[in-house]
C-alpha cells in the first residue's frame, strides 16, 4: 500500500465473502479494518469513528444509508461501495479526500474496476485538505485552500515550507520557497495571503505488548507505526501502556510515558474503540493499544491509526490529542 | 430500445458533452428528454416529474443531490449517474425499477460501461413493481407482491391473466392460469392470496399537430405511442387537441375527444411540463401535446409518456388520470 491508512469500517450485507476476503488482505498489509454486519451496526458511531467506510451490497442500499448519515464534504469519511461479486468498486464520497485512491488499491487487491467519477484534472492532484491529513495536520486558515488547490490545478508549483520530505502526492507539491503559493506547518498562522498554514496534530501513542517483548521491538513498532501514517516522533506528546518496560522505551525516545492500570483499560468506554474480535473477547483481552492511545489523549481524542499488530508480539494504536 | 421509455432529465454540471449527446441519442428513438444545467434545476419538481433522472457528473455530486430529495424506493425516480467523461453508467436508485436496464442501454449508447452492482439472482427477473410499470397499472395489493416476487426468484413459474400478451420481461412470467402464483390484470382485487392485482391506468392523450397533416398520420401516431409504453386503446378514455380535426380519428377509435382552445392551452401552468427549447420559445409555441394530456387529465394526473414527434408533423403525449 502506497498510502498512510487508518482503518476501515466495511459493511456487509447478505453475504459476507467480499468483506471478508477484503478485510484478510487489509490486515496482511497492516491495514486496520472492522467488520460489521449491517443489520448490528451502529452507523452513527462508524461515521464518526472511521475515516473509510466500505459497504460491500448493491450501490442504492449503500446510497440510501450513505443519506442518513452524510453532512458535508469536510466533516464525512470516505465512502465506497462494492457489489457482492466485488465486480466494481465505487468511490461515493470523498472521491478528493482519498476515496480514489482507496478504491484504485482496493480494486488491485479484489481485481475489480475502479469506477473513477471524477473529473480527470482533479484527480492529478493532491488537494490541500487531503495533503494535511496525509501528514497529520489541522489547517489553520480554510479560506486559503481553493486559492492554493487551484494554483496545482493550473499546474503551478507550491512550495511546503517546515517538512524534511514531502509525503506520496500529486501535483506540484516541492519542498522549498521560491514559489508564489505556499504550503506552511507550523504552530501558528502567519500572515501570507498566497498560503495554507497547517498546525501538526500532538499525538498519542498506545502499547499492548506480550509480557516478555523486548525493548527494541516496542521501539521498532513505535517507528513503523509513525511511519505508516507519515509522523515524526516530534509530533508525539505520550506513550501509553500497561508494560512498565515501556517507559524506558519512551524515555529513549524523549517522549512523556504513562502508566496505566489494567483497571483503568478494562473500564474504559468509548464508541471508537475498534471491535473485539470473538478470540479476544473469550480471552478476556481488551484492545489495550486504543484504549491506552484515547485514555491519554484526553477529551476530544481521535483515533487516527487503529490498532496494528507489529510481529505478533506488540499492537500500536496513534490517537491525536484534542485542542 | 427495447423498453417503454416515458422520458428522462438529464442533468449535467461543468461539461454538457455527454448529456448533449446522449440526449441527442434518444430523441433519434423517439424517447424524451430535457436537458438542465445542475445550477438552474428546480430538482424537487424534477423529482417529481421524471420516471428516470440521469446526473452527468461526479457520482458524489449525484449523491449528494439524491439524498436531498430521495424518500423510499416505492417513490424515488430510477436515478443514473454519468461520468463526465462518459465512461460508466451507474444506476444510484431504482435498480429493479428499469434503472438496471436503462444503465444497459444508455451504456450500449456511449460505448461505456455499466456498472451494475445488485445480485444477479434479483437482476435475473422482472420485479412485480416493475411488471406494473411496464403495462401500465397500479398495485390494488401492495402485501402479495413479496410473495409473487419470491416465485419468480425461485424459478416458479406466475401466471398473467387479464393481458393478451406479455412485454418483454425477464423472469417466468406466462398467459395462463395453470400456476401457483398470479398476477391479474383487471379492475377489481379479488381474493386469491397467491396473486397480485393490478389495476389499469386510464390515460388522456394529447395531440398537437400541423394544420395540414391528415387524420391517418394522427392516428398512427397515437398508435405508436401507446405501443410505446405497451397501452392499448381501450385503457383510454380521452383524446385532446386544440384540432378539430382530430375529433374524427378519436371517433374512429372509439374514445371521447375534447376540442381545446389555444387560449387554454397557453395559459395552462404545471410544474410538470417538460421545459420549451430555445427555438419553440422564439416561435411562441406551446407545449401542446402535453398541456392537452394533462388538462383533460384532471386533477392528480401525472405525464406518462413526455411529448413525443411523429414524422415530424404531430407530437403526442400520454397523461394517467387520478382516482
Amino acid at each position: 500500500m502506497e498510502r498512510a491508512w487508518r482503518g476501515f469500517a466495511i459493511i456487509y450485507a447478505s453475504k459476507n465473502n467480499i468483506a471478508e476476503r477484503l478485510c484478510e488482505e487489509m490486515k496482511k498489509r497492516e491495514i486496520p479494518c472492522s467488520l460489521f454486519s449491517y443489520k448490528e451496526a451502529n452507523f452513527e458511531n462508524i461515521w464518526k469513528c472511521y475515516d473509510g467506510i466500505i459497504f460491500t451490497m448493491a450501490l442504492s442500499g449503500a446510497v440510501r444509508t450513505v443519506c442518513k448519515y452524510a453532512q458535508s464534504k469536510d466533516k464525512d469519511p470516505a465512502v465506497i461501495a462494492i457489489d457482492d461479486e466485488g465486480k466494481f468498486v465505487i468511490p461515493i464520497l470523498g472521491a478528493h479526500w482519498g476515496a480514489n485512491e482507496y478504491a484504485e488499491e482496493i480494486a488491485r487487491l479484489l481485481g475489480s474496476t475502479p469506477v473513477i467519477t471524477t473529473a480527470s484534472e482533479l484527480s492529478n492532484i493532491t488537494s490541500v485538505e487531503e495533503f494535511a491529513r496525509l501528514i497529520n495536520c489541522k489547517i489553520l486558515n480554510v479560506e486559503n485552500v481553493v486559492k492554493v488547490t487551484s494554483a496545482l490545478l493550473r499546474g503551478e508549483e507550491v512550495c511546503v515550507k517546515g517538512l524534511k520530505a514531502l509525503p506520496k502526492v500529486k501535483g506540484k507539491y516541492k519542498i522549498g520557497d521560491d514559489c508564489n503559493y505556499f504550503v506552511i506547518i507550523g504552530e501558528n498562522q502567519g500572515n501570507n495571503d498566497n498560503a495554507v498554514y497547517l498546525k501538526p496534530l500532538k499525538l498519542s501513542i498506545g502499547i499492548g505488548s506480550k509480557i516478555e517483548t523486548d525493548e527494541r521491538t516496542i521501539e521498532e513498532a513505535i517507528l513503523f507505526a509513525l511511519n505508516k501514517i507519515n509522523a515524526d516522533i516530534s509530533q508525539v506528546e505520550v506513550i501509553s501502556s500497561v508494560r512498565e518496560k515501556v517507559r524506558k522505551v519512551a524515555e529513549k525516545l524523549g517522549v512523556k510515558f504513562r502508566l496505566l492500570s489494567l483497571d483503568e483499560v478494562n473500564s474504559f468506554e468509548d464508541e471508537c474503540l475498534s471491535p473485539q474480535s470473538e478470540k479476544l473477547k473469550e480471552l478476556g483481552i481488551r484492545n489495550v493499544a486504543e484504549a491506552c492511545a484515547l485514555i491519554s489523549a484526553g477529551k476530544n481524542a481521535k483515533l487516527i491509526l487503529r490498532k496494528i499488530p507489529y510481529k505478533g508480539e506488540v499492537t500500536v494504536s496513534i490517537a491525536s490529542i484534542g485542542d
